[in-house]
């Protein structure tokens, strides 16, 4: 990449003081938006159709950095000649410590301990020495993984490039879909950590929750869509899998009067993995580190892939 | 340590099939009590009084191997000129992973998460870089402090004492009881998992709980006794404390009148952080340890301090 022509550098549409501070303590210089402004900060997690108009306004932009880790609300705009960079891999940490906490929630029966009015059952179970089965390839996977290290946990990774490099020092299996069927019937602990893409949508459906173990937990930290919400409502029900836990649900918010708040073998978390002050101070730090790369003409970090959706 | 006259195991009042198959597998010979029987496993978890009996009974006995990690409910009998092991650190991985859940079930507050039948507010603390303070120092606080390395957390033992050898490689700091109120000020996270003596009885009362953060969280996953009680109880409704969590009461069970079931920022769980499924596998795993080194003469494991208690 050829240095850029200058370090003005506009963010839109909120002027977050934690990024304030981050790109100009990087050797950026905040600009409003105009013919010579090639670089846009979007702050935005709400209004996808905000920022097309913006683009469609200034042709002139170079990069544009998305807030989120997935970008599927964005992609209809990923074509466009401009280099878009993610946020991802920036979050990965406390959304792996949420899928962490929910999987240790249902093993301990939390649930069930937080309705008690009497002293109940003896029963846990636990993650040591457990199959733990990651589906999608990213930073969070990396980071859960990193997380159940001292759990010894035997931990395989379902994703879409196999071959391509993971953690360092990874002692597990990395696998690609094609034996996706094969790994969800042996796992104790089954973690959604993927993109939402065409291929993942509704990956878990009635046909899969029929091969997972009954007495398996699932988590997912990925995106509502990457489950039927219907085919895990009758799973629930139907006891084909012991419990699951859901930070992301279709719609957010989840209606009041849907049945998915009925199931007492269900968690539900409000997209709370990766909370507002966590994500301002994360961001901060992934600013810091594209706005250094980009004003010295270095290669950015967390570039989306149009073709991968990622 | 001489080697014994002979390989001769007494096991009472139980005998456990994984017991039977841990002691002869390890070169034991399970016998009934009598004179030229000095080995003795006890497995019965809640009659102290039917082993001093037979302790009475059985004066030739040497080497008595206690079912507990925690040897306060046998502490009457500890004066005897008798080896006593308990299988402390034994259970340590499960009880550990136990303190860990209850630690991200209140930073992610999955009992507020499990009530709500709508949307809820963001909301989440984390352990990553945070500062967590374990009281005790023996094999739960070691395997904590392994869970919590991949979370950076900043951990400090308070332990009686601070100059014995703790974890290799451990990063955090070792600070003796003198300590304790000051660290008390500092912790994001408290977790007891001390043995219960007559310095930590009631350890956790009302002056300290006006010490401790009001944005806190306290797991108890060593005696009941280890905290009053009642002000516990004050304690969270008063809000000097986000929220507590504990896996031992007293008495226990704890009874379905007492207040502590009411409270919305107390999780409850009923003594399970090592159920017996787990505590089976590792107490036959402790056996096969002890008593291959009692029929050879080598040192045993978990030996107690009567003077110590634990």
């Amino acid at each position: 990449m050829t240095p850029p022509s200058n370090n003005l550098i506009a963010l839109e549409p909120k002027k977050v003081p934690a990024y304030v501070e981050a790109i100009t303590e990087s050797g950026g210089q905040i600009a409003d938006l105009g013919a010579n402004v090639k670089a846009l900060i979007w702050t935005d997690y709400s209004n996808p159709q905000l920022l097309q108009q913006t683009l469609d306004q200034n042709p002139q932009l170079e990069w544009v950095q998305l807030p989120f880790a997935g970008v599927d609300a964005f992609s209809f705009l990923l074509d466009r000649p401009i280099t878009f960079t993610s946020a991802k891999r920036s979050y990965s940490e406390p959304v792996a410590e949420h899928a962490l906490a929910l999987c240790l929630a249902m093993a301990r029966v939390i649930p069930e301990r937080v309705r008690a009015t009497s002293w109940g059952r003896q029963f846990a179970d636990s993650l040591f020495d457990e199959e733990v089965l990651i589906i999608g390839g990213g930073g969070i996977a990396e980071q859960l993984a990193k997380l159940l290290v001292p759990f010894r946990s035997n931990v395989t990774v379902c994703r879409k490039r196999p071959t391509e490099p993971f953690m360092p020092g990874f002692s597990g299996q990395i696998v690609g879909f094609e034996q996706l069927d094969e790994e969800l019937a042996k796992a104790k602990f089954v973690v959604l950590a993927c993109a939402l893409t065409d291929e993942t949508r509704h990956l878990m459906n009635a046909e899969r929750f029929e091969l997972i173990r009954s007495d398996s937990y699932l988590v997912n930290v990925a995106r509502g869509e990457v489950v039927n919400q219907e085919d895990l409502v009758s799973a629930l029900k139907s006891g084909a899998i012991a419990a699951a836990a859901t930070d992301v649900t279709y719609p957010e918010p989840l209606p009041e009067d849907h049945p998915m708040w009925q199931l007492e073998n269900l968690i539900i978390t409000p997209h709370s993995a990766d909370v507002l002050a966590m994500v301002t101070r994360l961001f901060a730090d992934r600013l810091r580190v594209n706005v250094a790369a980009w004003v010295s003409g270095a290669e950015l970090t967390g570039r989306v892939d149009s073709k991968l959706g990622y």
